[in-house]
């Protein structure tokens, strides 16, 4: 389905398609799309459950103030905000980390810390639509609020680690950083605290010429940053900014058994309020949108005027897992009918619907032709919606009171009994 | 929470608070709630899956006219609509049909049919926010496309029956009416068809004062008409409008085992297009928003501009049901927890998160200490997340290599290997 197509909100119907189109940017997802979803959900969902993770929602929209105060004024233009009957001056949220705090700040301050919690819900930016980039997008997300720093992110680590497990992606780089790996070298390089800030956003772009020049300016080691901020690897990229205070997050991640990371010192995220560790995830097969996970710990809630809290989380690019599962070949396995009825004709349908029903009773899912299609025709539709086996139901069936059960990948057929189908 | 006090958007924090607050007549919900609703979202798409429906998903907001085409240009003041940054005149979505028959035709027309549709999704309305009602709240629903008539509407009502019992309602009640009823009673009793449109929603209102006055000026059997929309029964109500088109749904039910439902003739629905059977369900512990399901055989294609087809769907309110299980005392099982493991000092966090590894992956939810709590102040923590059991990790257990296992329902403490535990 395109979507890169700008569409009139009406195109009065040629034959068969509707005078109303859904809007720009946005996708339907049709049954064989949504077994896809829910399936990854269920996966993500298990894996957060097993976690101890526990899950919250908020509302699709909120005051815009709210992801103003975390992102600053610019993120309006990328939202859909409006005003409501009332006055509200509301937007569509873009994420889920800020309306999560403000859950946390309005519903779940008494309680024992720390929290650890997970969402799942659709997010909204306007913005021109592209491959992978979609105006409503889904993010899987967890948060942990209130834990002790080192143990907080080893946590938060080996969720997101699990994670991208569970997805089934075959390859994927999950790359670790620290803000105060980042302010050790820039400190260590001769750039001093009250400095540092305007660096971050030319470390976070990897606009390394604007860098360059404004380390010159300041006249840091710039080649001790730029080689430190180049590289990527093992611990020993670490050993050239000791005492960054991300070596004991990784002693525990290998206590917790996760593994094949990378270290890159490089990873600054966009916004200001990380505090602590930086992590991002990588599918390569995706090209230039390769990113499908990113997270951290923040400080989130004073922005919000409530009291400091201990912050870190991720959100996952739900669509984006989605394709990159799509790349490398993924199978996810389709949704299943076990029977499907056949009445041969209006006076087999009562013998055909009582064992519709016990078959469901029994746990097993059942559908039943409703378009007194001949058996043929019948047959062909019952293959077509993913049917395992069809019963057919005619004369004789009645007379013998068994079922016909026909299977519908080696098209074996043979008699048995209800009673035989429902205890399988 | 309360729902129905004015907010601001901004009140600039006592200490505690947020200076954002979520948006009127909107709700957060916190993980026992969370869990509560997954519970019975899983109940009814279970149910939904094992009649062999699949699952379809729309966008949050569609162009307006949609909404208009199917209610008429009076809805825009109850919904959330707005101008998008390009002009387009959207609407967060008010119910789910229309957008599930505007997916239809944009991408499943030419899917061999019947299609047998479900969704589970949040919609929105601007209104006064009270008990029951709020302007963010949830539709589980169904639609069957496609099929003759009668099988799909027993199919229909066999899946809300059972979707109804799945939800773990002690107390309903199915009413079932049909338009056809409505139209041959009002012909029996001297309304021409061409007179009857008036008519139908003072009946839908139940203003049978309205109506009565109508009747006398068509010189039409008030008495009969009366006497036929108060009734409410048996198969014995449906005698005195022989022929209506219902009998035969009847018969299917009774084949499919569906009971315990009641004839209502007085059922008309608000919007004129419906067709054929409608239907609705109360549970009558909810006073005066008692209503938890709406549904009926419909045309609506043709309104979008697309051929015709034959449709039957309902909806369940989904936040209602949710109130109704409150109400009847249900006993929804609350998520489980089983470990949560406590490490003495940071010498012993090691062998921890070893053990907590362990446990996840062999399918146990597992979670551990990260506030280097007290061992009492961990066990009280551990019980109030709702762990079954803490596992404690000290100096002996380092030294022994086996675990202290406490059940936090029976305080009894016991020693046991790793390897014990993971094999449960």
């Amino acid at each position: 389905m395109p979507q890169d197509k700008e569409r009139e909100p009406r195109t009065n119907g040629s034959a068969g398609k509707s005078a109303v189109q859904r809007p720009k940017g946005t996708r339907d997802f049709i049954p064989v799309e949504m077994e896809k979803r829910r399936w990854l959900e269920t996966r993500l969902r298990t894996t957060a459950g097993l976690f101890g993770f526990r899950e919250v929602a908020t509302p699709a929209f909120e005051h815009v103030e709210l992801f103003t105060m975390r992102s600053g004024q610019g993120i309006i233009e990328d939202m859909y905000d409006f005003r409501d009957k009332g006055g509200r001056h509301l937007a569509l949220r873009p994420e889920l980390t800020a309306p999560t705090m403000r859950l946390y700040i309005e519903g779940l301050l008494g309680e024992p810390k720390p929290l650890k919690l997970f969402y799942f819900g659709n997010c909204f930016r306007y913005e021109q639509p592209q491959k992978g980039r979609y105006r409503e997008f889904w993010q899987f997300g967890a948060e942990i609020l209130g834990a002790k720093r080192v143990p907080g992110e080893v946590e938060l680590l080996a969720l997101a680690d699990a994670c991208l497990k569970a997805s089934g992606l075959k390859r994927y780089i999950l790359r670790i950083g620290h803000v105060g790996v980042l302010r050790k070298l820039l400190e260590d390089s001769g750039v001093p605290a009250e400095r540092q800030a305007p660096l971050m956003p030319l470390i976070d772009k990897k606009d390394h010429e604007a860098l360059g020049v404004s380390l010159d300016a300041l006249g840091a080691d710039k080649a001790h940053v730029m080689d430190v901020l180049g590289s990527s690897g093992g611990p020993e990229v670490l050993a050239k900014v000791p005492g960054s205070g991300l070596e004991d997050v990784l002693d525990g991640l290998a206590s917790a058994g996760v593994e094949g990371y990378v270290i890159e010192p490089g990873i600054a995220r966009g916004l200001d309020y990380y505090t602590g560790m930086v992590f991002e995830a990588d599918v390569p097969d995706l090209g230039a949108e390769k990113q499908v996970l990113g997270g951290g710990t923040y400080a989130l809630s004073e922005l919000f005027g409530a009291e400091s809290i201990e912050s870190t989380g991720f959100a996952i690019g739900f669509d984006r897992v989605l394709v990159a599962l799509e790349a490398q070949g993924a199978a996810i396995p389709p949704a299943k009918l076990d029977f499907y009825i056949i009445p041969m004709g209006p006076s087999e349908r009562k013998m055909a619907l009582a064992a519709l029903a016990a078959l469901r009773k029994a746990g097993l899912s059942a559908d039943i032709d409703m378009a007194d299609r001949s058996l043929s025709k019948a047959l062909k539709y019952a293959s077509s919606s993913g049917a395992s086996r069809a019963i057919i139901i005619g004369e004789n069936e009645i007379r013998t009171g068994t079922l016909s059960v026909k299977d519908l990948a080696t098209g074996e057929q043979r008699a048995a009994r209800l009673e035989e189908l429902v205890r399988t």
